[in-house]
């Protein structure tokens, strides 16, 4: 049941929208193999796509791999795919709704078949999980590799990412959209926000939801910063009025997180990711383990024992990452030797160049945990890799703990040591100060500078390349010359790092600024050049990303509320050690102590309080949310009725009766109702 | 299309299972109105349930009320009612699914019509869910009562129980199944656990989870108790010693609370309730407002602002609950001025008699809060119906959050005070032991032995009055008599003052047994008569209470967490001003603060942490909830594409396309796998 070659299978004009690369020693029968896989009926076990092979480049004669392919789909596949990874789409009415193909003119934007209905991004999206869902049948390994053995069930593409036949596949640029987008998002210098639907759009949720939380975060940081400013102009040395400035940091971290979620479920909502259900989730290309039979699908796949899983996890992750730590801790005190050793220079014989020397221990430190981060990543990601975890979300969030814990300790043990321990407030600016604006610059230079630089040389390489063949006054690429430069740009790793860069921000922000109440403003300003410097990497230096469907910022929103509460004990210490609140109990400490931690405690309750009092999700939402809910489960009692009064005795239907209009592990949740929320 | 009598109807003989008391001088034109409403076929809006008026009773020349009427309904109606209502029951595979009458024969207990599959509980709970779910159509008023007003889609026994026409809605005991019962659940004094599965058989989820909760704590005290012991009789006036003990106290209420939430899970799997979904929640009868449009359902009921609430709610409710509060605080600054007084006149004279006056002024005080606490209760319920809450859920939860605030600070105050104001312990002792004994005495009196004694009054005049007419052998009483003394009985208000009760007691211990070790030994006596005194109130005094499908102990679970991390910081004050800790820090009290705050934090970040790792929901459960799932979603899947290849452009269907699989709020929780659970 093999299509005829695509270029005239069933009339429709072929988009190339996702590129697979195969290794160039892959055997025939194997490429003939997955590509009639590809091609094949979905009755058949087929992703029913549409898939061609690359042509030559201009340079043929060059050592080019010559299995790449690009791979489409006709209107109706894609159609019947938004069905089943149940993408939302706004429905006539204004809500947002599960697409389904059968009322497909009752949604808003859809035309006709061939419109615009489904972005590039959403279909790519859409291949990915066709090809990702295509299952092995009844071969026992792949035609041509006999060492790649195979199940029933299980994911060819899976598979042969993990031995390495399939080197990449990645969704194609469209070249006018992201002009458009890059001129509008970062080629102009203006005073207007980030066109978010637009990257949403081209990129998917996940990074939109991302650029979102840096505006947020930016605009958030923006009262900070302009109360900062007369701070440090007016109280240059003047650490006693830091009180209010500490206790407005306070109130600051808990409100703009409770203020995010909403934020978030409000974009996540309009863009149909909210309510959204997560596909069952594949075990990731690098898991492996005993085949047996998984308890909850019943297909036949690797398992992997639990306990041992968590054996290595205890005995060994949990003590290298606490000797990691350890490590920490001990450069941490060379640092504080080294800075006491130019102190004394500077006494000795005070200069201007001993009075440079004072920073040099600082910024030498920072650079060294700038450096010490990248190893422990490296070392993170080989552990939680050994570690073998079924699924891509538990590697991603075993891997973010590591880090998160490893990274807050490098970056903020030595200002703790420095505000607590040695309570001196003078060299906690100076720390702060230097750590801050070293681990920017390195930051934005490494993230942004360096891959656009080796990218720009390669492009010119390419324009080289082309340009000895024929000339091009246009300056356009051929199609097959595109794919090729598209294949060797770098990969964008996720926004790992950039949540990670604005986690440590946020925490040199809401931690220590009442002490350098700059921090705020150097924070506004990287921001903004933060913003600039992702949008041009993700532009013009990387692949284009896989769109991702996400509904809020993930594990990232507990990382940063366990910030806040941090931010709370500290900034209460920072007040109940300042000079102003001594000067209340002259006569005990105990006292002062005990008023501190009492008014810590009731702070901390309160927040808890709050955050239990502000829904997470905006009224009108929840409404429409549950609204969507009431209809169906009316509709389904209609359903019955209609069933009932047909047929007295209904005869058995195919469906297994765990079958109900929707399962929720909370009944209290089901209407979105928070306990004190909604009426 | 009324139907007949329902003796004769449709063959079926008539069980009667709920019983309905209107108000003696109901109109006849709404009582015929009301029972063909409840007659009617389902098509025309109807109940489709069996009703019949109560025969007279032996004494009906007396003042009885004629208008009680018996409900019941065949068996097919049941059948489908509960799948209206979601009834989860056991599949042929051992899992628990949603019962569908299409694959009634896949059910493991279903034997054939008529059979016990459904529980007389869950008959009850199927009808009264029919009854409330009666709708009016277009009737804008009861007939001959023009003053109770409806509009299309009220329900018609929530309004006429508000507007006082019906007395009460209750279902019937059963007698042979009560006695059999009661028997092996107080009958006879012995060491076997409560018959769980039978008192959920016979009260419904909710009932048996409290019940399973009480001996859960129970159990869980036993340690608490056996260490508490030795520490009592060898350490009588020792309170050094207690530091051990704070910090088994502190590990304990942490641990029995996360593994109860794992223990109800189970119990919730296994009876059903777990992963079912609540109905769409009606309004509560007291619920008063504009008639406008509810935005979820579209359906016209009252609406009342939810500003009005909020203002009602913070400047009327909570300006009472602080006023409620500080005139406890008065009462008990009164308390220690007596306990003051009887301290002087021990000392001047100290006698037996003197010694006895000591106790006086707690007892006093023990019988105080009680009494104030019963008065603010009520208060609290004016209140909370006065705040106008649209749900039955909204109404409880605002109800449990100011009664378990003034009953926690009614009850503890005195106990903070004297522990960490006066920091005497011995007296802490003997609050303690004061408070705790004459509290439990009066409960257990108020409770259980009281209402026992009315009702054995009532009982007895009901015999005598039998009697008079026949006699009885066999002491059986006729069904008209039976039912008229079960409408005379009291009704059971919930589980509310229970779980009050233990709420109170697990703070006594968790909180300041370490001073007063013997507190566990207390509490285990009295849970243990409490569970014979609650099982004889619910067999003997009470009406039979409706089930209620409970997953879990609810708001009393956060309620019970609440206090355990208070225990926490309780614990941790008590050991840092004990003499042996306070021995280590012989200079510097900061010093001692400092490092008894710093402990604090760490255990209270150790626990979050720890409630996060252990999952909620044991494995086997959560891999037995994903399966259902994952097998609902394929059959949609085969469905979809059994749909499709029968036509290659399918038609419109009528269902509104928000219907999906299931639309879980949180994707990440869909198949139960916590952020760091399960694979």
């Amino acid at each position: 049941m093999v299509q005829g070659p695509p270029a005239d299978s069933s009339g429709s004009r072929f988009t190339p929208l996702v590129v697979l690369e195969l290794a160039s020693d892959t055997n025939q029968d194997a490429i003939a193999w997955l590509l009639s896989r590809i091609r094949d009926q979905q009755q058949d076990g087929g992703a029913e796509l549409l898939v061609e092979q690359l042509g030559p480049g201009v340079d043929a004669q060059e050592k080019e791999n010559p299995n790449v392919f690009l791979v489409g789909a006709t209107w109706q596949r894609l159609l019947s795919g938004a069905e089943d990874v149940g993408l939302f789409k706004e429905f006539n009415d204004g809500s947002m709704r599960g697409f389904t193909c059968a009322n497909k003119h009752d949604f808003k934007d859809y035309q006709g078949d061939g419109d615009s209905f489904l972005s590039m991004a959403e279909c790519q999206y859409i291949i990915k999980h066709l090809l990702d869902t295509l299952r092995a049948k009844q071969e026992t390994h792949v035609p041509g590799h006999s060492e790649v053995k195979l199940y029933p069930g299980k994911s060819i593409v899976r598979r042969l990412q993990s031995k390495g036949i399939l080197v990449q596949v990645f969704p194609l640029h469209e070249k006018e959209e992201l002009k458009r987008l890059s001129f509008s998002w970062y080629g102009k210098v203006k005073l207007s926000l980030q066109p978010l639907d637009d990257i949403r759009h081209y990129y998917g949720e996940g990074q939109a939801l991302y650029f979102c939380f840096l505006e947020y975060f930016t605009f958030a940081l923006v009262p900070m910063a302009l109360i900062g400013v007369p701070y440090y102009l007016f109280d240059w040395e003047d650490y006693d009025k830091y009180v209010i400035f500490a206790a407005f940091n306070l109130v600051w971290c808990t409100v703009i997180l409770e203020l995010w979620k909403r934020c978030s479920a409000s974009l996540a909502y309009r863009w149909g990711t909210l309510s959204r259900k997560k596909a069952f989730e594949e075990p990731r290309p690098g898991f492996h383990g005993v085949l047996g039979f998984n308890p909850v699908t019943g297909r036949e796949e690797p398992l992997y024992p639990h306990a041992k899983r968590l054996l290595r996890i205890y005995l060994v992750s949990l003590p290298f990452v606490l000797l990691c730590l350890y490590l920490s801790l001990y450069v941490m005190m060379i640092y504080f030797q080294m800075e006491g050793w130019a102190l004394s220079v500077h006494d000795q014989e005070p200069s201007f160049w001993t009075g440079v020397l004072l920073f040099i221990p600082s910024i030498i430190y920072a650079v060294v945990i700038e450096v010490m981060n990248l190893i422990y990543r490296y070392a993170a990601e080989f552990l939680t890799e050994w570690e073998n975890h079924r699924l891509e979300s538990s590697y991603q969030n075993h891997l973010v703990l590591k880090v998160l814990v490893f990274n807050f300790f490098n970056c903020f043990a030595s200002l703790f040591y420095i505000a607590f321990v040695m309570q001196d407030m003078v060299l906690l600016r100076q720390s702060l100060a230097t750590l801050l604006i070293t681990s920017q610059i390195l930051n934005q230079f490494m993230e942004a500078f360096l891959p656009y630089w080796l990218q720009r040389r390669r492009n010119k390489k390419m324009m080289r390349k082309v340009q000895k063949r024929r000339t091009l006054e246009d300056k356009e690429l051929p199609l097959a010359e595109q794919v090729r430069l598209e294949a060797d740009m770098s990969t964008y790793l996720g926004t790992f790092d950039d949540y990670l860069e604005l986690f440590l921000l946020f925490g040199y922000v809401s931690l220590f600024s009442c002490v350098y109440p700059l921090a705020a403003v150097l924070v506004v300003l990287n921001n903004i050049t933060e913003v600039y410097s992702d949008a041009f990497k993700m532009c013009r230096v990387f692949k284009r990303p896989f769109s991702d469907p996400a509904a809020n910022i993930g594990v990232w929103q507990l990382a940063f509320e366990a910030m806040s509460v941090i931010a709370v004990v500290t900034n209460c210490s920072l007040i109940g050690m300042s000079p102003q609140v001594k000067a209340y109990f002259p006569d005990s400490e105990s006292q002062l102590i005990l008023w501190t931690v009492a008014i810590e405690h009731v702070l901390l309750a309160f927040k808890f309080i709050l955050s239990f009092l502000i829904p997470d999700v905006p009224k009108p939402i929840q409404i429409s949310l549950a609204r969507l809910e009431f209809e169906s489960l009316e509709a389904l009692k209609k359903k019955k009725m209609l069933e009932a009064s047909e047929s007295s005795e209904p005869v058995r239907s195919p469906e297994p009766s765990g079958w109900r209009p929707s399962e929720p592990r909370n009944g209290n949740e089901t209407f979105g109702y928070g306990p004190f929320g909604l009426c």
